[in-house]
């Protein structure tokens, strides 16, 4: 028994790699993973018992439609940004990851060409994957993807789709200028090809100015924007959204039906409710005061304890530090060989967040999920480990 | 902008139209309902209550890996009706419909032979749809699947799957023999075929002998078992399961993780709580007395109301009567012309849920989600309907 094709590829995705290593002696900076002690336990549990011991039995039943309520919601939240929608253009989806699953699936045929940035969200990779897409993988620059490289890609190949993370980019944590977002559209326009704006950190600024969304730019229907309340709210309700035209949505709608039916009434009227008796912006606020101070941490560890040969940059927000070895070293290598077994440390490692799996000196640190303390220590032993690996390295050369 | 090509075959699944008249003038036999007032809602809010605001922060946490203590309870569960199963064996998804439609991306590329029954459940036709496979359909008798048929498709077709609901099949509501289950595995074994056995209805019977697992007869890995808590507790919650071998069950997982990383650990870990504070078994009794009764009202009804001519079932559990018309009639324009229009009253027809699309003059009938005076109404009109509809089309022959 064979199995189909699309498997060799998804499983060795390395999405599972970053929840690896969980143990208490470990300090990990591989996950993207929040402050438990910002979730408003609290709070979502007398939502979710305000509406499950409601007058409403249908609150457990098969709900047959997408829940217009959430929809309204995020619909007022995007129009508060900029972006003219109506809820009628809102999916709800299981988590951001299924909007990325589910878009890959409307637009995707094997061999179709999709432009990933490089880096980029490890997840993505493994919803595209199993689609059998042709990658084509365009740098990341300081203020996002290069646009050079990308319209050559877009002048000598068919491609389908750009996917891109605006703001801070998981995982380098840069932010796309207001020039590129514009450049991007006009490509898009001129190469016909849709463009998939992940905003799963967008509402995560912890300094300087918001900058508008890609989709702003759109006149032609070509961008598909997702969001999250994985970093806002709670990863595990499972829940994000995505916005598009009504067309594109009910197909998309359809084969979410054929993927799981629909999401948990439970769920998505608990969060409404939440979202009722609750100021989620103050909520956020309250997020950035504590991952501004994480990341600050994080940071002034870094200038403490790298060598002088590592760099890495300081975000203005989202959850990750983007941290680079000199081209020869191979990031694998120094976790598995010295980090891990000797410093308790983990962290990702570039290879599996390229779509070309080629680039080894980098890696993503998390700071959102650690304590002070733990970014402080971790990032100590980081320190020591890189020095001690940087040098015998040289040596053996 | 062109559509992948899975799309066209997902999207006029008719997935949807089961859900589409909902409104409180209308006698909905359509749906899979289960009946509201069953749902253990307080039961279920007490246990949401106690782990969200439990000592364990990690409740809205990204858990990273399948729930375990909810993967023993139902290997204990399946251990009961005689399944030799562990943990690791247990896969949890969002609800069983996910399990399908991961299987089917885990065994089959576009092209592949799949078998399914005739007729079938419409989802799980929605679910293949999505992987482009080579439908293969076998006849549905009382006794289960035709194996004159299937060992004909399977000797001169290359098939990858079989995908059969032995238990108060969806939507006809029979239970396949004992010695077509044996059967059925020996030519699963002899032709290197996988077998899909769905159980959603499993727990739901209201008379005579429980009969083994097809996976009971399983000594190749053949069988893969798919569970669903949507009709024992409730569909809101979106959970069901699968048992497969360790290997399968990796690679399952690693596609679910593509699709939306993990299900909500919130829901995972209440009713993992729900099982723990309370008798599942004795709430299956209760479901039980309600269906059971509900189902007589149906075909005590039919007997009075259906003209000689159409025929009907009386199934020994499940959600569903099947209904059939003589073979020249068409139960959509039935439906689109005389029952909903003039008597307010919907079912399926037969046409959407036969892979080939083209048998016209039968229907699915929900017992489950109609109190009883609906049921009792709801038959009285059909029966009126069908009198009306048979002698007109008689005589405009």
């Amino acid at each position: 028994m064979n199995f189909s094709s699309r498997t060799d590829l998804t499983i060795n995705s390395g999405l599972n790699d970053i929840f690896k290593t969980r143990d208490s002696e470990t300090i990990s900076f591989a996950g993207g993973l929040p402050d438990t002690d910002l979730f408003p336990r609290q709070e979502l549990a007398e939502a979710l018992q305000k509406v499950i011991t409601s007058d409403n039995p249908q609150i457990l039943q098969y709900a047959g439609k997408q829940f217009l309520p959430l929809r309204e919601k995020l619909a007022s939240k995007m129009q508060k940004e900029g972006l003219l929608t109506q809820p009628s253009e809102i999916l709800l989806t299981q988590g951001a990851q299924q909007a990325l699953s589910l878009i890959a699936q409307l637009l995707i045929d094997p061999g179709d060409g999709l432009i990933v940035e490089g880096p980029t969200y490890v997840g993505a990779l493994a919803a595209f994957d199993a689609v059998e897409p042709s990658f084509y993988e365009i740098p990341v620059e300081n203020d996002g993807i290069n646009l050079t490289v990308l319209e050559h890609v877009l002048k000598h190949h068919e491609v389908k789709m750009i996917y891109t993370i605006p703001d801070f980019q998981n995982p380098t944590g840069t932010v796309m200028s207001v020039a590129k977002r514009k450049a991007l559209v006009k490509l898009a326009n001129r190469y016909d090809v849709m463009i998939v704006e992940d905003g799963a950190y967008r509402d995560l600024r912890y300094s300087g100015t918001q900058l508008p969304l890609i989709k702003q730019f759109d006149t032609q229907n070509r961008v598909i924007y997702v969001g999250s309340f994985s970093k806002i709210l709670a990863p595990g309700i499972r829940l994000g959204w995505l916005v598009t035209n009504t067309k594109i949505l009910s197909d998309l709608n359809a084969l979410k039906n054929s993927c799981d039916i629909e999401s948990s009434s439970l769920i998505l009227q608990g969060v409404n409710q939440y979202l009722e008796d609750n100021d989620l912006n103050q909520h956020i606020s309250e997020i950035h005061r504590v991952y501004r101070h994480k990341k600050e941490i994080m940071h002034q560890a870094l200038i403490n304890y790298m060598p002088d040969s590592v760099k890495f940059n300081n975000p203005e927000g989202g959850f990750f530090i983007w941290l680079q070895l000199p081209n020869e070293y191979d990031m694998n290598q120094f976790l598995n060989s010295y980090l891990l077994p000797k410093q308790n440390v983990t962290l990702v490692p570039s290879k599996n967040l390229f779509a070309s799996k080629n680039i080894l000196n980098q890696a993503r640190l998390n700071f959102t999920g650690s304590t002070d303390q733990q970014i402080n220590d971790g990032i100590k032993r980081l320190g020591a480990g890189l020095k001690d690996y940087l040098m015998k390295k040289t040596v053996s050369c």
